[in-house]
């Protein structure tokens, strides 16, 4: 029987079934994107509650289990778990090893698995195929394996989806084929590359360009500082330029579950490789730093305004960007820590964390700003009105640049 | 007496002479725009053949001349001199100030003088403004002083100058609206920026950006190669990314009067204010490096081609950048230097460049090709028919991808 054959017609029909591992951002909006193109979606996720939530919401076409064994009725089935760092910066891909040991375990003849997570270079090579391989099928023929890493960019408004073109590469040319030609059904663009490890590489790229850039302009901003001038005046000067130019911000250290991770995937390989990528390891270093820094520019201000006394901080903004409530390696943790560490009592708002560290979000009124000593900006939601802190006199550190290069004798930069 | 009324109307009406100092590639760029505009320029230039030569091509509203004197003639100056670095990558602003010295000696009240080359922050203020106010003339009142950064792109197809937004700042605010106003009438888009330090800057960052993500990517180039992966097909799927993305590309290193120089105004001031731009810093080692890469893979070519002999390479594309003639800085002179050093015969084809280091630029027939064992290809020129080098079965070091990552056995890639 040829399985791809079978397969593709399902893919032209729509009638393709598709699993989706991980509903979190990017298994959501994949399998939104999935299920709008009229494919039916399951989702596969740990909790019961989190699959009733789901359930719960009767989106077209999308249904989710915590059942695996459910997988075998799946004709896709895309991996989307998390892969994230170690405190040692070391990969964890327990989650992707544990999702797929359990793919494996299910699989039947004429699948095609697909891993969107980031990874490694030659993780889906070296470590997925062997897992499923233990099924004693053989890929390319019994089944098939491709690496299609997510471009999903969380409250991104400019950009849906469907709209970004999406890379994709397969254990051999029918998996390959067969990726392109579900995603062609799903996106308006498929970029199809000639290995794994080239479409593990591109994941790998874009986002550690993104640290290499947010690094050089924190570093750069420093230098600025030292010169009186406005690096975000500067920036949105520089961004005039039509060609050769992208600007990325100052802020407070990059987080979520891409930029601060991912780099750590190419340098740890990369090391073990003798391969020396010093600017990479520089650009993670500064990302690092960021918060302390932004610490030491607070206790700065309060030692200048409200010396020798116990202070309380204000966060203002908690998650690791605007409008999303996620706080996955947020620098607002790192900035708590270590406020906690110096004994420095600590409390937040944000309209889209309603818990952290046991505290509830705070709301801004007068009553909760007296109480504290100053603000630190952390976190730009367009929710917040973040002009309306300015008529309580207290000194504001904004490390996103809120208040638009206005000049406001109370408030300090980054 | 209003000066800057005056000054103002004389620009109104086009009737505001323009001298432009320094007529390279960036002080023509900016006459031919100038002049295409309605503006009569007159270029300022050592060397009467230059001036001749211009002459002689009678450009309309375009005259060169070696005689200061006629700075007096002038409404408008623009200094557009290089400033290049020393040996030891400390800035070399001689040639700039030698012209601000002679403008200053000429100064006539009424002037607007506008600084276009790339200078440390600060220098306009500090080392131009005393130049000039030695005269006893007063800025803001007798004359005024702008500094408006060149962002002329040599060999740039897709922008032509009046098209790029031109950022604008003054010493005052007189300074500033006439050198807004004049530019206003010559192209599309002006930038003002809040203070002098901030347009420099401005410069100072678009280039260190490239110079930071040229680096990187070169970098990044070292690991791809180690895991066997084509970091030219990463960077073709990476680019399909519709934000947040910008791709450079890897090479022998980046040249010009720009990218490898203008990082260093930035380095070494930082380092006086005790600002350590680590990343700045390996991002301008990296690049430093690449010719000496450059030159190891060629040899380890060699070593496995033709082991035990006199080599002999032939360098294909001498220039720093595509379809220009200009070897500032260009990897290939470093190149030779090396190979040079090594003992390692070397001869050249440039169509641009007709002479360097003493040799002429050779044709690319079968009997040159037939003389050396190794083909190194430094400048992606358009008018070079790379594949015709194929025949010849020599191995050829492709540093630009000329042969857009087709696979060809004699073809090795940096």
């Amino acid at each position: 029987m040829n399985f791809a054959k079978i397969l593709s017609k399902k893919i032209t029909l729509k009638k393709a079934s598709v699993g989706v591992i991980g509903m979190g951002y990017v298994g959501m909006a994949l399998a939104q994107t999935i299920a709008n193109a009229g494919f039916s979606v399951l989702g596969f996720v740990r909790k019961k509650e989190k699959a009733n939530k789901i359930n719960n919401q009767k989106i077209k076409r999308i249904k989710a289990t915590t059942n695996p064994s459910l997988f075998a009725t799946c004709d896709i089935i895309l991996v989307c778990v998390q892969t994230p760092i170690h405190v040692n910066k070391k990969p964890n891909l327990s989650f992707l090893k544990k999702a797929v040991q359990q793919v494996s375990k299910y699989l039947r003849k004429g699948q095609l698995v697909v891993i969107e997570s980031s990874v490694p270079v030659g993780t889906t090579r070296n470590m997925i195929l062997p897992l499923l391989q233990k099924t004693a099928f053989v890929a390319g023929v019994d089944f098939f394996l491709a690496y299609s890493p997510e471009r999903v960019d969380p409250g991104n408004k400019k950009f849906a989806l469907k709209d970004i073109p999406k890379v994709v590469s397969g254990f051999d040319k029918k998996s390959k084929d067969l990726v392109a030609k579900f995603y062609s059904n799903v996106l308006k663009k498929v970029v199809p590359v000639s290995s794994l490890e080239t479409a593990e590489m591109v994941k790998l790229l874009e986002n550690t360009f993104r640290l290499v850039n947010i690094s050089f302009v924190n570093e750069l901003a420093d230098y600025t500082k030292s010169l009186g001038v406005n690096i975000w005046e500067v920036l949105s000067a520089a961004k005039t330029k039509p060609f050769g130019f992208l600007a990325h911000y100052p802020g407070p250290g990059v987080g979520g579950d891409c930029i601060p991770v991912v780099p750590y995937y190419i340098l740890n390989d990369a090391k073990k490789r003798g391969v020396n990528l010093k600017l990479v390891e520089q650009a993670g270093k500064i990302n690092d730093e960021q918060p302390r820094k932004v610490v030491k520019l607070a206790l700065g201000v309060l030692k200048k305004t409200k010396p020798k006394k116990k202070h309380k901080i204000l966060l203002v903004g908690v998650s690791y960007k605007p409008d999303v409530n996620d706080i996955r390696e947020s620098p607002a943790i790192r900035i708590w820590e270590i406020l906690k560490r110096r004994g420095i009592s600590v409390s937040y708002h944000d309209p889209f964390v309603p818990r952290l560290n046991g505290y509830s979000s705070k709301n801004l009124s007068r009553e909760v700003i007296k109480q504290h000593d100053i603000i630190v900006i952390v976190t730009n939601h367009s929710n917040i009105k973040y002009h309306k802190l300015l008529r309580f006199k207290k000194p504001i550190l904004d490390t996103r640049n809120v208040f638009k290069n206005h000049e406001h004798s109370n408030v300090y930069r980054i």
